[in-house]
């Protein structure tokens, strides 16, 4: 028998002091429970993604010592965690290292890199070439980190063959509305084709685009789940593992690591097996109060700043934030012009009424105007377009930023993934802000979510989920001046963003050829808005972020 | 005998009708000058990087056609051009077709893909895994794509042993300041390692941030080049390649194509080989020039609009524009506040009148005044600081963005590398526009290039590179009240963006700690500004581009 603890935690890129502050936290917990071994998530140490701090040494040799710091703390327990390894040469590595007694008594070289989607390893690391099994207590443990354990590569083969009982596996895996499904039955389908029980540490919190959502787990080999960590925040999951499984192999393999018999005197029961799942619109939700409520604390923000333009965008967007970042944190601003109606305007204070938080309100129609003033020699006689419609929402822009400049509070932006498609927005002017909290949320699903929230307390008012949504940037404007019905256009859009669907594949989806040719172009057409458009969190399969890659000189025009 | 041709060509991303049309064009050029041979760059009919063009298999395909259709029309001449395989698994490629009498006679996929600076091979394409040799007029020639000519492989390694006498390479390598040094080297040491005629084809011409230089070059086995294209534009280089090097094997390796011998009459005596080498300089001249005119043309802009603040920044990118796009394209506005000088302000509107651009003045002071106006209930009694002088800089941004918007013309952003890595600019404000030409080039180098410009024709006025830098923002205010002088300053940006050096390192370059300590949080701090900054010309080794994936969320701090 032994007892296993899974430390599912939430590393800082590169804060390798706090990092190896909380994994020492998180060592002494899994001590008083008792745990023989606890396995930490991939590059633990230092944080996942680094990115290009990789490439500076002092970086990587800084994460080694801050490795060699924990080793020296850690006494009475086996510690498995990620951290960066280097060669002599310099060759870098994505590594996991296997800590007892003071001692790295084994290092781990991840042999499948991800180089796909939002995932550049190739561009850092050297692939492994060596397995780590260790056995304790007498039971045969195999190593894996993240992406070794999706992919049937050499280093699977070669641990099926051995016939490990138990897999352990460190991963940075980041959320996806459909990543939980696919991951667990990658993760059971594993177990059972390895007759071996998966245990799978995942990281967990926010980090610019990326939102790890944790839901570490340990899969028997039938494939069932046995136990697993909450999704969407820290935790610590502690279990029993049974003997070794029948007709596994019970001599350790060679090379394998004895690292002896070493019971703990057990001073604790632990909880049973709990199912945490949550259905798929609440993880999408949590996902995005965890990705802002990270992205505001790891980059030392108190308050956010939000414009509230009483519109179902902006009203969502600050019910996240209320959640995020508590609704003593959170001023919204309302900057009405002769164009908003009396409704979103009164909507925009009601709606921060109901969440408790600041607000403000500051009508431009007096600077909208000097600028006509101003500006007049040089466009009179031309007619109201959208270089007007823009400026509205430049002055709007400047004004968020002159109360972050001014107070240090984040502006945070509220436009979704719909508009920031087909550029249906105003670069510099409601596409400003430092963090984009709903930029991967089709318009649709701003609804979904906003309905969602007032399920649980009613925040948003009727009104704002039942007007027609517009830019209120000239009189009677709806967005559906310019667009499609949002059901349709999101339709669309999924297939071209996320699935590479040409206009002939799309006409599957949509029927209105010209329509599906109009979209592609606004799509290929604004790409220069967003490559200046702020991070947001990513939650569809392809977000407008790292795994979206499209050049702005683009000659391709389908036929 | 053999008469080669080098078609330098600058190919559209995506445009693959237009590529098509200017392959043939080039074909039938080197037909006029009886060339038996000619060879295109790396991924000529698509365009290079693609990007993520290439995750849609309709794309792909279409470029495959356009492979057919080319094909179909290449009579009399062998041609070998760059394009995008794909297998039946849908595995694609970077490959090279070898095209003789209408027909695809053979096909060679790249072996060794680039995942490194600012390339992403590795994100799309397979590695090929079988060489392409064929014989024409009794030559043996070896096929190689870009950086399998630049890393000593199994490629190079089996095309040694090959004893070829020739070695074509279609590249689409990209310009940095010490590129052309470091490329001839490389291409000098593998002619002689190899013991064969190095036949090198460079796409030219600028793609989003990147400029491919040209400078296509044959090198004969001793190293020498006896043949080079022009740089920085389009050219066709033909030459008469001799007889098979004495030593070298005359049978050809198995599996080689035989394409026969076809000796065409030689209608035309040839130019003799001419030096075409440019002073670094003027050779970051043509670079921003290339790669200003060709964002301009490539994405269908007819003129250009620059903020003239009267300093040397956005003096020199008028005049760079001026180069470009023409003097006749050009609009340059000047937006004078009370803070202006009336020094830089009249030198705003000379440098208009030297450089023979439109010029506009437009004073921002009322609508200034009247923001403050307007938020005073907000900002009342808090002394003037950042967000005024932010302020200003978004209302110039705006004012330049209703041009943009009213009438089609490009912003050209006049930011230099120096503030952008220390964030000494404003978001939104001086960081607004849709191209940032002089984004890699920083102050000092500002400087250098207006003196280069001036030694031409004396464009920029003496009192523009006379005065000390400022923002401009308040009375008195000089860039060195906030920033170390700019040599030092620059002296150790280059150390910690370009060569990752760490505090303790860039003491070789400045002695003072503290300064080093206050430039690396700067540049660290403003990440986020750099992230929605326009794209602009990469110029150095490590530009603030696709080879800075630095992340804003960074606890890292060195000791």
């Amino acid at each position: 028998m032994i007892r296993l603890a899974l430390a599912q935690i939430n590393s800082v890129v590169g804060n390798l002091e706090g990092n190896r502050r909380k994994i020492l936290q998180y060592i002494h917990q899994a001590q008083d429970l008792s745990a023989d071994l606890v396995v930490f998530p991939e590059l633990a140490v230092c944080g996942y993604p680094p990115e290009d701090l990789l490439f500076k040494d002092h970086f990587v040799q800084d994460n080694l010592k801050t490795l060699r710091a924990l080793s020296r703390e850690i006494n009475g327990i086996t510690v498995i965690l990620g951290f960066v390894d280097r060669d002599k040469k310099g060759n870098i590595f994505n590594a996991a290292a296997l800590v007892q007694d003071r001692t790295v008594r084994g290092i781990y070289h991840k042999q499948e890199l991800p180089n796909y989607g939002v995932f550049d390893e190739k561009r850092y690391f050297m692939p492994g070439r060596e397995t780590l099994c260790f056995r304790q207590n007498g039971i045969v443990f195999g190593v894996s980190i993240c992406e070794d354990i999706w992919r049937h590569g050499p280093l699977l083969e070669k641990q099926i063959k051995q016939k490990l009982p138990m897999i352990v596996n460190l991963s940075a895996s980041p959320y996806d509305y459909g990543k939980l499904e696919r991951r667990e039955k990658r993760l059971k389908d594993r177990a059972r084709q390895m007759q071996a029980y998966v245990c799978y540490t995942n990281l967990v919190g926010g980090q610019d685009e990326l939102v790890f959502d944790g839901g570490s787990m340990v899969i028997n080999p039938q494939g069932r789940v046995i136990a697993n960590a909450k999704p969407f925040e820290e935790d610590l999951v502690v279990l029993d593992l049974p003997l070794v499984p029948p007709g596994k192999k019970s001599r350790a393999p060679r090379g394998c690591i004895d690292l002896g018999v070493k019971t703990q005197t057990l001073k604790c029961a632990l909880t049973p097996h709990k199912e945490r799942r949550l259905p798929p619109l609440e993880r999408v939700y949590r996902a995005l109060v965890l990705g802002t409520r990270d992205y505001v604390r790891k980059n030392g923000f108190k308050k956010v700043l939000i414009g509230l333009s009483g519109g179902i965008d902006s009203s969502l967007v600050a019910a996240l934030a209320a959640e995020a970042v508590g609704c003593e944190n959170v001023v919204g601003v309302s900057m009405p012009s002769q164009y908003t109606s009396d409704g979103t305007r009164a909507d925009a204070r009601i709606l921060a009424q109901n969440l408790k938080i600041s607000f403000k309100e500051i009508p431009i129609d007096h600077i909208f105007q000097t600028y006509l003033d101003d500006l007049s020699p040089e466009f009179a006689g031309l007619p109201f377009d959208v270089a007007e419609e823009n400026l509205q929402a430049r002055i709007r822009g400047n004004i968020l930023m002159k109360f972050s400049n001014k107070f240090g509070w984040l502006v945070l932006n509220t436009g979704n993934k719909s508009e920031i498609a087909v550029g249906y927005c105003t670069l510099y002017g409601d596409l400003a802000g430092g963090f984009a909290v709903i930029k991967d949320i089709p318009k649709t699903q701003v609804f979904q979510l906003a309905r969602f929230i007032n399920e649980r307390e009613k925040v948003i008012p009727d009104s704002v989920l039942a007007r027609a949504p517009s830019a209120e940037l000239r009189y009677n404007q709806t967005d559906q001046d310019t667009l499609p019905p949002y059901p349709e256009l999101d339709a669309v859009l999924k297939g071209y963003v996320e699935e590479h669907l040409s206009a002939v594949q799309l006409q599957k989806i949509c029927r209105d050829k010209e329509k599906i040719k109009d979209i592609i172009i606004k799509v290929d057409k604004s790409e220069y808005k967003r490559r200046q458009s702020p991070p947001g969190i990513k939650i569809s399969t392809r977000a407008f972020g790292k795994d979206w890659r499209l050049p702005i000189t683009n000659g391709y025009r389908e036929d």
